[in-house]
């Protein structure tokens, strides 16, 4: 196999704009074969734009056991993807989902337990693990040389969308067509990088609030409070009715602090640990010693392109996935508990019980409201 | 009267720096003429290093009495500062407390009605309004140009101290002595500062570890979520054991942002409403349009003494107070709510009940472990 044969299932906003890319060429080992959505109007843009190598197909199912693919990338709405997922792999097909995993971390379980069964690759875009200031990052905390975490804050509200942004696609912003509204839409990206640098908190307490600054019923303005394991605090905020956002992480740890802020990674290193500083100093108001730089990184930025370069490599040469596709979990488990918290208005424990949540979400569908499809597709490029 | 004849009633460490800056004649309308201290290493410290002029008393009452001071400035532990107000008023001696108010709100009020009754000035010292930074974008806020509050986040855990500073008096960080940590002892000045750019909060939600990174008993590690009657939601993050801290106050509004941080003033200006903005534009990705310009201020700090010199300028002249003593019971009624959130597990609506504020504390205080006061006084300095 010399180029892997991509199908995408769901060409609406993200699978659109991923085919577009794939065509131009920008992931070498990799070719567009097919393409699949239930929807007429976005076939019928498929036929007019895609070249007329590539198949298309009203149904994922039938793009998955036509044979065109080595495998697929899943960018359906959130509630499909594990399903696509794990049809894709019982087939002897590789898949790759779009973010989240899901909606709801029962159902990823299921998901993963189907890829622990297969042979296929499975991963996930999380196209922010390829930043490079975020990977820099990741390198430094998992070397030890900043010690113990003490507190994290992100404030992640620069995901700005207009009304007209939610009115464009029908499942989008509802609960039964989407599952939730920031958290589960834009915020994924942080969530994973919030857990895949300082791990997962055992407490969540967090305020959403639905349909603040947009007529949707979803929530579209999150505070959420979070306590690790080791007594560490941290808060996450995030919206998409701020403008101009903010997208600033903050962590401190025993030995020293760094901030994340307009793509610059700043270190705010002390010569010794805080914690043995405070018990031994004399003084009262003293400080430990401290340098301030920016730290320096590759400048590597790929995104999806990286994450599909990585994926076509593990497939054809078994090299190293941006993202496992079983990790997804982790912040889909992060967002759930912000949405369990929330609603039950208490503080959630992780692991939570999962069927509460279910029972939860599933009120909420049954009242979902159906909006029109548009079928609108606005131009994502550099919105993630 | 040419000069106010000052008397300073605890000359710890905040009383002893202020001694010492009122002698060294930093405000000219004032003259220190009298201090007093409980603890005789202190009344003894005071005849070594201040005038012969200055009279020393052991007991505050003792001082307002005795017709050497027209004014007194109460530097003692916060329990006590209400009772002096009140006792230096009711005997026609004007009076300026320190921060906080008091520890109980409960208790501010019959200061605050006893400063009613009183032709006396009553003024408390919140330096930290004197900030040009502070005072500049309370003008924007109030002048509308910013529009409503959305969101609001501070980050200010730059108030960092060694178990030395904890050691080193008897009074502080317990609760039959202080009443607190960080919220009584070191943030009282952002919460004031809080209230006064974004007004009170309606409901406080907050979580409060105690004795987290030093041994002690109170509180020294905080975080709060804050909602508004208009919605706006807010973060509020304080700590005596982060090194190094941050103090960065990001408020998103309507029609803009502003970050305070390393005594800048940023403004992120929109062109139009952003809820207009929202509710109007086709596309579902774009922002409003923006400008980001640093503000001008008038580089003016004075600090504790622009306190002192507007206290004696109302004195004498009838000018104007940096703060109204009366206004001191805001900020504590945001550390009041914070630790009833914290110790009663769950979000406290504003006004709370004062009652079972005061139980709680009670409680507390009841078991309150006793430390030696070793009479240290540590240079304070640039530390408010």
């Amino acid at each position: 196999m010399e180029q892997v044969r991509l199908g995408i299932i769901g060409i609406g906003g993200m699978g659109t704009n991923h085919a577009l890319s794939i065509v131009k060429g920008t992931v070498p080992e990799m070719q567009l074969t097919a393409v699949a959505d239930i929807r007429e109007i976005r076939r019928s843009w498929a036929k007019d734009n895609l070249p007329g190598s590539v198949a298309i197909f009203d149904d994922g199912r039938k793009l998955i056991e036509s044979g065109t693919c080595d495998a697929v990338l899943i960018a359906t709405p959130h509630y499909f993807h594990p399903d696509f997922v794990i049809y894709a792999l019982e087939h002897g097909i590789h898949a790759i989902t779009e973010k989240p995993a899901g909606v709801y971390t029962k159902k990823i379980k299921e998901m993963n337990e189907a890829a622990s069964k297969s042979d296929k690759v499975f991963a996930i875009m999380l196209n922010q693990r390829t930043n490079c200031v975020y990977r820099k990052l990741h390198e430094m905390i998992e070397s030890g040389e900043l010690g113990e975490l003490k507190r994290v804050n992100w404030i992640i509200t620069d995901w700005y969308r207009t009304q007209a942004y939610y009115d464009a696609a029908g499942w989008k912003a509802t609960w039964d067509g989407e599952g939730g509204g920031v958290l589960l839409n834009q915020s994924p990206h942080q969530l994973d990088l919030l857990q895949w640098l300082c791990g997962m908190p055992v407490k969540v307490r967090a305020f959403c609030h639905e349909g603040k600054w947009h007529d949707i019923e979803v929530e579209d303005d999150v505070t959420a409070y979070l306590e690790y394991a080791n007594g560490a605090t941290g808060v996450f905020v995030t919206s998409t009715g701020d403008a101009p956002g903010t997208n600033r992480l903050e962590i401190t740890f025993d030995r020293g602090k760094v901030i994340c802020e307009h793509d610059k990674l700043l270190l705010y290193k002390l010569s010794e640990s805080e914690r043995e500083f405070s018990r031994t100093c004399p003084d009262g108001f003293k400080k430990p010693e401290m340098t301030v730089s920016e730290v320096e990184t590759d400048g590597k930025n790929e995104q999806h392109t990286g994450v599909l370069k990585a994926f076509a490599d593990r497939i054809l040469h078994g090299g190293k996935l941006v993202a496992e596709g079983t990790e997804g979990i982790r912040g889909l488990t992060l967002s759930n508990a912000m949405h369990l918290s929330s609603w039950l208005d208490r503080t959630i424990e992780i692991p939570f019980d999962e069927d509460t949540f279910l029972e939860e979400l599933n009120k909420r569908r049954a009242t979902s409201k159906k909006k029109t499809d548009k079928g609108i597709v606005f131009d994502t490029t550099g919105t993630y």
